[in-house]
């Protein structure tokens, strides 16, 4: 089977996404995300200039050999723009692959470990009590994990704190939004946060936390201290994930699971991590490492240290990343938790999927491949629209991490 | 698809081998290797008496689940027996896999990542002579890559050396043999085999060796260094590979690439050699290590650290196996050689099989599954014979490592 | 004194049970106990047909010799078959060479250190209440140190409590019953057990407790900080004992003592634990690791890093393990603690033994060898009956550790 | 000083090159370099779309607050595509600040720290022969540091070696060129060449030599051990330099001296290599590492490890890049060598440069700002060609490292 074509199509149906569409000459086609919330363009170049030739002519079912050709080719290594674009085309091979067997994606990747996929959701409110009320009402819904986060007094704006009734998930059009941040103001808020969400949530559900890489090992280890007896599921990117080794002070801090690596792109990126056993889960994604068949090695690497996946699954990433994902989640051993947020109706009108959430897990359909696709036509009427994420800084003016 | 019978099948065409067939009632049926050499029938007890009443009723398609829970549910640990028997079953699933499929099964494990196996041959003698004549015969045939083992003066048996005409594999009936070993006398000798096979043989050809697992470290660093100058493709099993921290003090000592793992049977004993990169080549078998889904797993993990697959392939394993790993030998990325001899004609009348020998290279032939067979009429011709592997002493008396 | 016959006895009263007995040209026989629980057949026909002809003729005084043989002649390296078997081999030496001498074991390995073992019982319950009245008939019979196991409320089966009347150790006749596991639910309950217990038994009686290998470190570091103050003797398996660096993350996280190994079949899989001190007790066995031999030298290695042995003492080993253990529990210096369970009726007619509870401690008789022995007649009345140990599963379907 | 435009400019004389140029409302403008060999279109649309609206009324000043606020802003951290994209405005707004000062950039780096700027040429032939007659020429010209890169009997492709009279740096239009490799052959050939060289050339001329990431540990060990008798000035990229703790194992077995980084984008890909000194030179260059900024934060970190800068300086990247790395060089206390190839004359017809080659040393114009600029009518008449790397794939047809 060959590939004939290759598609790049760039929509914002809510939002931006980027999708790459293989067409073969057996008339079968897959599909792959390469969204880069943010960048979106110059991945849709990286792949309609320097990766689509590439393609043209190319058998597909070389999955794992098409993926270093495409990566060793490139010569300069991994980083954001480079590994949205591969993943997108290991994706779509892979699609491609499972509709051509007629079967599932996890069936090629050893077979279902598991009946179904643990997820959480995002609960957020200006304070504790609307933050809480909003968990009561995802609990309600049948989630089993919940994040929580919640405006901090003082602080206009707090990572994870939505607008409103929008659906959450940052990119602005214009230009970024700037946040102001107080670390310490912070670190003060989010014990009571989560004393009170025990207060009223109970122990039957676990609770989940954000610190968005804005706190030093020292302070992480505090905050992961004080968080303790109220057993969080996890902390997220307490610490910049940039310095491996960092981890090991915040480590020793502290018996608050940790989760990192939704920004990750590399196995390099995350290797001391693991064999260390700095870090509990790995939020690395199929879409931002590269597709499936890295993360599945990243997986690997990560089982025999008792690392789990619980990969990033933000509304930044389409459908398909979701769909690609539960296939790995499905089928690796040591899968964790999948971060979970409902696609607005825009971006379901463009891309549909066959998976259902059902009493707080996510329960992929049955079809062949990686069961979600693209309307193409639905696309073209929502073009895209240049979107920036926040910018934060601190109180004196420096520009933080966001 | 279910399985609805499981057969161990014994039996001994030139030398002894295990093999499980597991029917489904579809019709299809799918074969794995469960030889362990002069243990056969500790793993067939386990298979017949343990694992095939687990088998029959479940699903063929679980391949990761199903592992993990003859693994887990097995409680005490990875051994030789328990994870021949187990990758006798996981070989199995993949051939049904495949074959329900209707592809070869490295189709399933990513596509060819290369378009031949790098294989190599056992040249041996009963002196540097005999062998450097052998390794010619090799080279003729299109061997690109020799091992030399060639008897030492002074030592009745030295390892590796086989009897005349006879395909060399041990394994004798009646009790084993006792063969006498002097490590003193080894070291002086082969660094001469090298210069001379380098003198005749020239640079064309990789050249390996097998101390199996008999030196000190300091000894091993010691023959190491004296090998250098002859650039070898791999000094294999220079220490007992049981301690892993154990190869810091020879590594040090000596630039020639290390291979090891026959006998590991676990990613535990092997993360370490990995992540620490204290070898090159792991020559750990899909049939001790628990089938192909722990071997691609040791290869993902390996990957990052530049260490590559150099699969044990003696004739104690059947050519199913051979099979498997030639699947594996395709598929991952850091593949460096397979080991292999030509298995009897009394195998191949038991055994079928597709690959073939090209040039210096294996190529798998291209039919579903794993591309090998047992013929169980001819299988119950050769009935099973007890044999062992020999044992060694030392010069005093000391049973040593053989 | 040479050895003319060794049988290999499989019986089941009220359990499974290998045995091998080893008789001599001398008339004397020594009892080797090679069961493994749920695998028992593997190790019978290990024994039968690979190790008992390498017996036969053979002089029964050269016990580490003959051990060296059998382990370095399998040259496939430990695993929990070879290794019971091997054990059975050296248990039934070391009995012979007790007899031939007549003195009990303990005078060969250097005479007793102590006066007699202290044990530990189980006492275990639906919930709380039930386990601490277990423990109360426990210390009313004299013991000083109790493991407690409760039923966890919204888990049906919790690792430990047994089933009504039964005794406790499990091993099921038909298909492997799998539980259902949730981690979370259980970190909650246990802390509170041991306040409940501490409160009704006060602090004169020695507390353990059980997690069977069920967290990952960040748990277990979790677990045992709660665990703090109740003082403790042990935690016994924590996390998943195969990863030894694994044990550093958890280490720096609690003060309660860290008790491992009943599946450890190698001082390979312990030796980092020891000489990093990341473990306080082994509870490693004379069967599980290849006889009295390997175990004294695990002893002797663990001395001056003042780790203690605590060897598993479960009813799925013999009278006869139990009787082996009590002769190196007796003599080595670094001694803790000797898990103890009583055998049923059933077993009690076929296996004999002189050790007796007293107050809180076993003591060994003073006959000759290793003090117990079975009834071949009676075994012969209690027929094999293939059983298994149960298999875990995650709340979403995944196996676990059981 | 407010920037009110910025250009990003994509041509190909010769070769492709992407630039950006910033204006100011005072008239001054800067220029920065944002090739990514290869990969070009991505940059120029992650610069155009994504980083010009954000420079747009934008004070010029703040160089550091801009390059976090385009780093952190940007999210997905460091890869090639998003640093060669910063780096290029970080380039422009010092060339600005330069320029309004009335200074070249390296007075406001700390002034010179030396005279002039060592460089190394690129001598290559098909064979050693016609490269030591390269090397002749090179010393004729003044050069005192010549980088020998032979073609290997053999290999139609050795890495380094140019076609004819072309210049050397590839990048092929139409499909990537597929290049086969042999490890195995190129080690037997090299100490060979630098013997010869040796004799022909005397030891008065520093030797280097690119291995370009294609030997495993143990092999870069084996020809750094082989090289030191020729004392080289250093061995550049012996292997995959993604994992820096592998770098371990190979400087134990080498005195010669290691240079690696031209592809690190970030501090996070060299810390370790820095910190344990595990090489001797950075070949970080201003580019690919995001601007002066943050190389000048490399070369701090370096200095107490006595690691020194040996920036990357082929002509892939454009005379702009050239002319800021001369002013970091000139900046730096330790600064080692400077790559250095003359651009062509096609090149030199849309890039001007100030800086001048005098017998072995660059010496930078006086000029303020960087001393680089591009013409833009000029740059018009050379549209962009789609070119691409070659690919390098071993003897069995395995990608590897190009």
């Amino acid at each position: 089977m060959r590939i004939t074509e290759a598609r790049v199509i760039v929509c914002s149906p809510g939002r931006n996404f980027v999708t790459l569409k293989i067409v073969t000459d057996e008339g079968l086609y897959g599909v792959g995300d390469a969204t880069l919330n943010g960048r979106e363009m110059a991945v849709a170049a990286y792949l309609q200039e320097h990766v689509v030739p590439l393609l043209i002519g190319r058998g597909s079912d070389r999955i794992e050999h098409t993926w270093q050709y495409l990566f060793k080719g490139s010569y300069w290594g991994a980083g954001p723009v480079t590994m949205s674009a591969i993943a997108a085309v290991d994706m779509a091979l892979w699609d491609l692959k499972g509709k051509r067997l007629g079967v599932p994606v996890h069936q090629l990747l050893g077979g279902r470990s598991r009946d179904k996929v643990l997820v959480y959701g995002h609960a957020n409110g200006r304070d504790n009590a609307e933050t809480i009320a909003a968990a009561e009402r995802y609990r309600d819904l049948g989630y089993r994990a919940i994040r929580l986060q919640a405006g901090v007094p003082g602080l206009e704006h707090a990572y994870g704190v939505g607008r409103g009734d929008l659906f959450y998930e940052p990119a602005e059009t214009g230009s970024p939004p700037e946040h102001v941040w107080s670390t310490e103001t912070y670190l003060d808020h989010v014990p009571r946060l989560f004393a009170e969400a025990r207060e009223a949530l109970g122990w039957d559900v676990h609770l989940l936390h954000d610190a968005h890489h804005r706190l030093t090992p020292t302070e992480a280890g505090w905050l992961g201290h004080r968080l303790e007896d109220y057993r969080l599921f996890w902390l997220e990117d307490p610490v910049n994930d940039l310095l491996q080794d960092g981890f090991r002070h915040l480590r020793r801090h502290t018996r608050t699971p940790i989760a990192v690596g939704e920004v990750f792109n590399s196995v390099f990126q995350l290797h001391q991590l693991v064999t260390e056993q700095l870090v509990d889960y790995l939020r690395t994604t199929v879409l931002r490492t590269g597709g499936i068949t890295p993360l599945m090695k990243i997986a690997h690497l990560a089982e025999p240290y008792q690392v789990r996946l619980g990969s990033h699954g933000a509304t930044d990433l389409s459908p398909i990343t979701m769909a690609a994902a539960l296939q790995v989640d499905l089928a690796v051993h040591n899968f964790g938790i999948q971060e979970y947020m409902r696609h607005s109706d825009a971006t379901a009108e463009v891309f549909s999927s066959s998976y259902a959430f059902d009493d707080g897990y996510l329960v992929p359909g049955a079809e062949p491949g990686l069961g979600a696709d693209i309307d193409e036509a639905a696309a073209a009427r929502f073009p895209y629209e240049r979107a920036y994420l926040p910018v934060a800084r601190s109180v004196d003016g420096t520009v933080t991490s966001w």
